[in-house]
């Protein structure tokens, strides 16, 4: 089924997957990061995956799978074993669910529990949504797509197919613009009567916000992957299978590349442009724009993330070294006198 | 309607706002920031407002209008085109909702499917609750608000008129307050009895959260726009038409004074005073007091912004920046010895 | 009742708490920290609780009341006062919740309207599950727990006995895990079929989101306090009275050990581990294993705290750090000439 090299015994029976510092017997598990080898030498698992190029130290007693990609495999034998909300929800439309007649369900649609799909909405065939999910007036959701509890699809928002939204996700929340008056102080909201555009395979963590744009759409390509608690602000756009981690904020009509990798907890300002893969440090903030395909950036504001490194490597003893020059100083001072 | 000076055809006709660079035959669309004036040149677009003292550097085709305020007026139109939730929502209380029979409802109150308004609550006239939205015990909502699908408003708070509060935001969570047991260490909850108290006009973005006081109550006066993802701790205070972006955190009984404008991922301390028209960066962290109107701070510990800039353009180079001056030392050095 | 000694009139009554600043006749209030000593001196609260040391520096009417621990009597006195929505409702299961008939109830569980409790889910005796929340398939909660409304509880997750969960938490989103084909560039999920497991008198802040585990379990052990707005990723461990503050981010697979402090918008990185009572400052990013218990951390990346403010204090003159440095270096230079 995954194409192994067997070293050990070949006949040993499989029940389940587990981590190898948790796995008992019956159970497979894996060796990627070599910081967790040390386990290797004590797990109760009945067989471990490893890269064709692993050479153990140690005498090892369960039976070895070698593979050529370790995550990978893990990932599909994980994909087995799954049972999701999705998988265990069997109604079509529940009997408590609110949908509007003007709506257009493909085939073996689902809609969950106290969930509202309103006006003029779409959802593609083989689509599931889960229990208390708000559905706004002609927003349109692709073909299997999995939302979950709690998430708010506001009017007009589009969503394509594949997609995965995660509990309590925000899609389509009005940008934050507003024009100051100067005579008052006060601000005057402006209208956003934009949308939110989603493509392909994109995922969204729990709790995500992604605002609808001013006029136009907020953009998320293909094959995004967005985590939790990031907020994505008005007439953004993500370019394809770019990964955000969790808590970054991109501030308004900033363009993220392709294949970009940003951290956690990462700032975006606004308007900046960040050609294709960027990787963006964790808490690090990008205030210009990037237009050199595939630069590291770290620090806040941003440089590049090695010379960051370099720069808070002398930080890191800042006093000692300013002491040790001035110091230096004192004695050429006193050797010039004398 | 919007009193500008028109250059060139009087004539067109114009059907929609747009982006300059998306807008097409019969839009119209507008020119603020100097950044984007490269689009003025190409654009589709029908008519483009521009301030008065604007000078085009490259013949343009659309049709000039000239005005004093071009984001005001930008927002003024797409006033005019803005269809919201709210106006799509055209029930009074829902046959799906379920309202106490204690609560006291204006004139035209709209309550959405699946919301809950418990006993004691009231809604001023005109005030939109859509669907999905927790109203709790004792809550208390003023005229004219939008409360979009899963807002939850607990026991005992106070919203006041012509407030906007985006999806699933949270008001009145539970204060984050324990007392230390110093024989075991573990903490005791200290009850939290106080309240939130919204005033007018204030606006809150998306999976906001909004703690009530410990005692008395964490006050939002009237103005203040809150951004997505934003942490408001009990007891705190923000003044009026303060403006805070998104995944800031304010901690316990800061007061934060007027007009203020609060950066992303900005962090204020517990206790902290921030003096009106304070302005903190994205990313900064303030730790004590602001006493002097109209600071500008940056950094983490915060202190002057433009200061902070200049130690960072040192920090940048700072290895090559030591290394010139160990150079410079070593230089003299072998100069004293000669 | 709180055991205090008494100073000034025995026979004052007193009917509620208050804040030392707003507090009128008939109210108790106190005074722990010393940054509002001046508001006693006005305060016309009917009594204020301070500590068995401390000496007014000037007359006070106001009936003292001496105990010896300020913030626990307050705390208990709060307690009396405390009514909640736990408190407030009435009814065992909403009629308008959905309960599946294989859920076990204990006594006294009251579910409120429109949650959802799916199917193998068992719920202790004496919690309260408010309204809107969902409690998915296989679920366990403990006894005498408050799950406020909104709140969603994936599959298979257990929660502990006398926990709270404030509104909006997300218990048990898929984890951030994909596994990048090189080919295409394009990830591809890894199924997550762990669960989270969060054990007894956790608190839980409005909106925060705990991610399964890829395999096995994310941990939350007993006694941890959560904030608000906080993300935990898959399998993350979190020790016994941990506290965290909000919009703090735990990357995948850390180790957090006991009686931690870390403070708001600081960033956790993957896989490491924090040794017990590990303190962690405000926006820091801890970066690699803190294997000394009680390190006190600050920076990004992390260094020792106190460390951190020492360079920080020369980082903030560093431009006359330099210049002077370099004026110094010149002056000797043209000493040596001459």
């Amino acid at each position: 089924m995954i194409g192994a090299t067997v070293e050990g015994d070949p006949d040993v029976i499989i029940s389940s997957p587990a981590k190898i510092e948790e796995a008992g017997p019956g159970s497979i598990t894996f060796l990627a990061n070599p910081a967790y080898e040390h386990h290797l030498y004590n797990t109760r698992a009945s067989a471990v995956l490893v890269s064709l190029d692993f050479t153990p130290r140690e005498a090892i007693s369960p039976t070895l799978l070698r593979v050529a990609d370790v995550y990978g495999t893990v990932s599909n034998l994980l994909a087995v074993y799954q049972q999701d909300e999705a998988a265990q929800t069997r109604r079509a439309v529940s009997a408590h669910a609110a949908v509007e007649h003007t709506v257009q369900l493909g085939d073996n649609v689902r809609v969950g529990k106290f969930s509202v799909v309103e006006d003029g909405a779409s959802i593609g065939k083989g689509t599931v949504i889960l229990d208390q999910v708000y559905v706004g007036p002609n927003v349109s959701i692709g073909k299997n797509c999995v939302v979950y509890p709690g998430v708010r699809i506001l009017r007009d928002c589009v969503v394509g197919d594949d997609c995965i939204l995660h509990a309590n996700v925000v899609i389509g929340g009005d940008g934050f613009g507003f024009a100051p008056d100067p005579e008052t102080g006060r601000y005057n909201k402006v209208p956003q009567i934009g949308n939110v555009v989603i493509h392909d395979r994109v995922e969204i963590g729990a709790s995500t916000t992604i605002d609808r744009a001013t006029m136009g759409s907020t953009v998320i390509r293909s094959g995004v992957k967005l985590d939790n608690l990031i907020q994505v602000a008005h007439n953004v756009e993500i370019g394809e299978n770019t990964v955000i981690a969790a808590l970054a904020g991109i501030a308004g009509s900033a363009k993220i590349g392709k294949n970009c990798r940003i951290g956690g907890q990462v700032g975006i300002g606004g308007h900046c442009t960040l050609a294709d893969g960027t990787q963006v440090q964790a808490q690090s903030g990008v205030i210009n724009n990037i237009t050199k395909p595939g630069a590291k950036l770290g620090g806040s504001p941003h440089m590049h993330y090695p010379d960051y490194l370099r720069s808070y490597a002398v930080f890191k003893h800042l006093p000692s070294v300013v002491a040790k020059l001035k110091k230096e100083i004192a004695e050429l001072r006193s050797q010039i006198v004398k």
